[in-house]
């Protein structure tokens, strides 16, 4: 019996170990937490309440230094959908978690109402500690104590101020490779479940863990190489290599779909300063600490990722990411990226999701507690959240929640949950991903942005973001990031043969969209128990009437084609 | 063709007469706004857009100075549910808009970005006019200007700060039959509705209207009577008359559901300072201004409102209600009624709804944000909501939002509006009502107070809220008050009397019920297409899982029940 479902109860003080469910054995990272929600969660829940559980789960290739595919899978009932949710991380928790044999760490039971711990895992188990001392700090001062506690090989997977208020806007910060704590579960409040139990961090001690063992370590080789060397192969990957997601900018800021002034326009005055062949350009100029090319975790040959130092060579942020360039940049009207780097760091510290936090500055400056383009003014509201005044709160609960307190109409959610950094009135088949994808808007639940079609017309664009919603859910079944996804297109059959070797399960031929289907469907099943229906999938009214400039065009995907899309699912 | 609706269209400064459809002429109050709901606005509408539309419809019976049966019903789909909202007040709107023979006034149409308007109705139709002068004045000081402008001869249906910010707490205030602003359609934010639309306020001219015709003046003559001694001579009437609304606290209290400290005990240790008995003895011995039996209406018998005046003759406000006691008083933890009376004229001088507002108090007590029995603190969240600070937009925004802002999951609310002023865990027949009722937590939906059961016992709770309900929805299409219906219960026949002579149709035995259902029906059927579902028809987890003091009781109605309740209306 293998007892590798690790359960922790804060309010109690244990930690216990339970076999593995017969049918959570072929599932892992998304899939296994959908399972898992749907097993043990009540979809009605309040997900603030006891009845909530946040389960962390590595995806099934996890373990390996397969390149970028050792992500970590958080997730439960969100805090801010109301629905199922997955937000899935780099960094160094999802390998750490593999090596302990962790197949799924759950936190449950009973509220605290005081106090505030940690929680250790090691081979010997898992126990909580007394983590007083940590209340209140920033993600960098607590994982700096953490690290100077238990030393500097442990993973970490921490909350900030944001998580210890519950706000919906919370995420979970994880160490990458530097111990940086900086990668982040970011999406749907997940920190919030953990400050609702009073959990600070997660410590993981996995120096006496072990590499998952594999029923075919030949074939993992083989299999191993052929997915990397069509990686390298793939020339995307050397874009992100060069620019990182940043190269985004300049190509969605030609779609006319950069999200500009509380996503009122489609391109930025600006964009020429915001591009990530800019911030190449002057990062390379910068030299150390700055990096145009930074791995997030061990064994990544993209290294999509960056860091972002001062002209007077100090660490500013590590990573700044399309995402956040696009809300915390145009979306405010702010155009420089110091500036941008320095609002990243401090909703970084907070433990922030800075997709939502820009969009709730977005509306916040709409409302007119901002201009836009003041980054003194977006600090100051930042400041706010930190303080923990009312307007933070409002600011730290999300975009929606700015909307309703401020009255303001133009606000770019879906299921309560900020969009990314597409406009999908210009990029329809995004738009699509957002408007039917269970988790709320996201781009990572399936971008469309580099497929070959006409991203105005609305034709095709619903079978093209099933397609990908499908691929991605798969992907985040196996803790595969987004940009892996290249190498496997282009080495058919690799991820079955990578399952194979590991476990000896022959997945079939569509193992990757199957694992994504299923995971779909149990998804789904969670959000309709949860009360949602066909309204919920729906693009916001005022994106579906207002045209946006330069090509003045409004999300037009008849509903049919949005509901349809779940029939062949 | 009988050119009886009134479209107002505020952005184009016009107001146009249209024949009534068909469908409608049958229909008024509660049950012509469902109607009306259906065919003119899209149940998936931004409530705050230009989809959505106001609704005032006086009920069938109203204009002819029945006894409590001319009250005004205004609806829409509700900024704070998401839902159709109906909420209706006594005063002389309904009266005055019966005369000028209005049977629908819809406000609608593009919204206006800036300015301010009045709409000024007579028997020479409509007219829009500039109302920048009356911005930012609360109730008071606005009906004020409009009755000096336009004479004391006016009704006023106008909104105070709360609407013109948009607040999902926002009611309308209409004028009593001494001319104050103070009844109010209280409940579902509608009036951010008019604030949505620039329209500060209506002021009707029926100078130069008619009563409506009878088409049997005799036959209508001799119902009335026989309706007007069947409420005289009922018990309650008399109680009503001494002690108000009020009376229901002792009562409430004895059964362990009177709100107290946000709904966390059912006992209030300083009940004998807020008993309607007591406030009897009070106003008695304080003399005018007080007065205990006051009339909301021309016309009423019952004069269940009153005037609740300080010891040194001041008029404090006017009616101090049974609701606003429990929710602003006990509540809070306040036992004093003048400090109570205090809180509620500065917020019904800001036009919104007593009972969001006192549970959103409750809710920030909670949080930290008063002292329970802090009637100072009290006092200067209120003045938050007048300030328009984020906390106070967050407060006028309604319980459900001020939970979700700081977190707090004691929050008294079915489908985000907050309940009366009875727990739910302990008169349960009312939970029912408030669980199921289309319009989200409410009593006047179907208050079982008065039944002769016992309220902590599950069983025949949904039954008894189903017959209730239908009831209730039956005479909000009549127009008619809540407490004329013990006039009606003890003169079988007497509404389908009226109605044969009023109109000269005849509604059958089950005239009151068939409204009842038809509506809740229509009300139904709006909010499925909304989004609403089961999941959505529940009393919150908390008040299922932690007992209620004294009695410790939770909600144990099983859903099935709940659920069950409409497969016979």
């Amino acid at each position: 019996m293998d007892e590798r479902v690790w359960r922790v109860n804060v309010a109690e003080g244990t930690v216990r170990r339970d076999p593995v469910p017969t049918e959570w054995e072929r599932l892992g990272g998304r899939g296994l937490i959908a399972r898992a929600s749907l097993d043990e969660i009540d979809p009605t829940c309040d997900p603030l309440g006891p009845g909530n559980k946040l389960v962390w789960a590595s995806g099934l290739l996890v373990g390996h230094m397969l390149s970028s595919c050792d992500r970590i899978s958080v997730g439960g009932k969100s805090p801010l959908t109301g629905g199922i949710k997955e937000s899935n991380a780099g960094g160094s928790t999802g390998l750490k978690l593999a090596y302990l044999g962790v197949k799924a760490l759950i936190l449950e039971g009973p509220l605290l109402s005081s106090g505030w711990w940690l929680l250790h895992l090691s081979a010997d188990g898992g126990a909580l500690q007394p983590a007083e001392d940590l209340a209140g700090l920033g993600v960098h001062e607590a994982a700096h104590r953490l690290l100077e506690r238990f030393g500097n090989k442990v993973g970490l997977a921490l909350i900030g101020p944001g998580g210890e208020m519950r706000l919906q806007a919370a995420g979970i910060q994880n160490l990458d490779k530097d111990n940086e704590p900086s990668r982040i579960n970011a999406r749907g409040g997940l920190g919030a479940l953990m400050g609702a139990r009073r959990l600070k961090a997660v410590v993981i001690d996995s120096s006496q863990g072990e590499k998952p063992r594999l029923a075919d370590a030949e074939g993992f080789k083989a299999a191993q190489k052929r997915f990397t060397q069509a990686l390298m192969a793939h020339p995307q990957t050397a874009i992100y290599r060069d620019f990182g997601t940043a190269g985004l900018a300049a190509m969605v800021d030609g779609f006319g779909a950069l999200p500009t002034c509380n996503f009122s326009i489609g391109h930025f005055q600006g964009i020429e300063g915001i591009t990530g062949e800019h911030m190449r350009d002057v990062l390379l100029a910068r030299g150390k600490p700055s990096d145009t090319s930074h791995a997030c975790m061990a064994g990544c040959t993209i290294r999509s990722s960056n860091v972002f130092g001062s002209a007077d060579g100090e660490k500013i942020v590590s990573p700044l990411e399309y995402e956040t360039i696009g809300l915390v940049g145009s979306n405010l009207g702010i155009g420089d990226l110091d500036q941008i780097a320095h609002l990243n760091a401090a909703i970084d510290d907070l433990g922030l999701d800075s997709i939502e936090v820009g969009a709730a500055l977005g509306v916040a400056a709409e409302a007119g507690l901002m201009a836009f383009g003041d980054a003194a003014g977006a600090r100051g509201l930042v400041d706010e959240i930190r303080k923990g005044t009312p307007l933070g709160r409002v600011l730290g609960s999300g975009a929606a929640m700015t909307g309703q307190v401020f009255g303001i109409r133009r606000v770019p959610v879906v299921k309560r949950q900020s969009m990314p950094s597409y406009d999908p009135r210009a990029i329809k088949g995004t738009g699509v991903t957002y408007a039917t994808s269970p988790q709320g808007a996201d781009h990572t639940a399936g971008l469309t942005v580099r497929a070959k079609v006409d991203h105005l017309k609305p034709e095709g664009q619903a079978e093209l973001s099933r397609g990908v919603q499908i691929n991605m859910a798969g992907y985040d079944c196996l803790g595969v990031c987004i940009f892996a996804g290249f190498g496997f297109a282009s080495a058919p059959g690799v991820i079955r043969e990578l399952l194979m070797a590991r476990y000896n399960w022959d997945g079939g031929e569509e193992v990757l969209q199957d694992l994504g289907r299923q995971t779909l469907r149990m998804e789904r099943e969670f959000n309709l128990a949860a009360g949602f229906t066909a309204v919920d999938d729906r693009i916001p009214e005022w994106m579906r009437t207002e045209p946006l400039p330069p090509h003045a065009t409004v999300f037009d995907i008849p509903d049919e084609e949005l509901d349809g899309l779940w029939q062949s699912v």
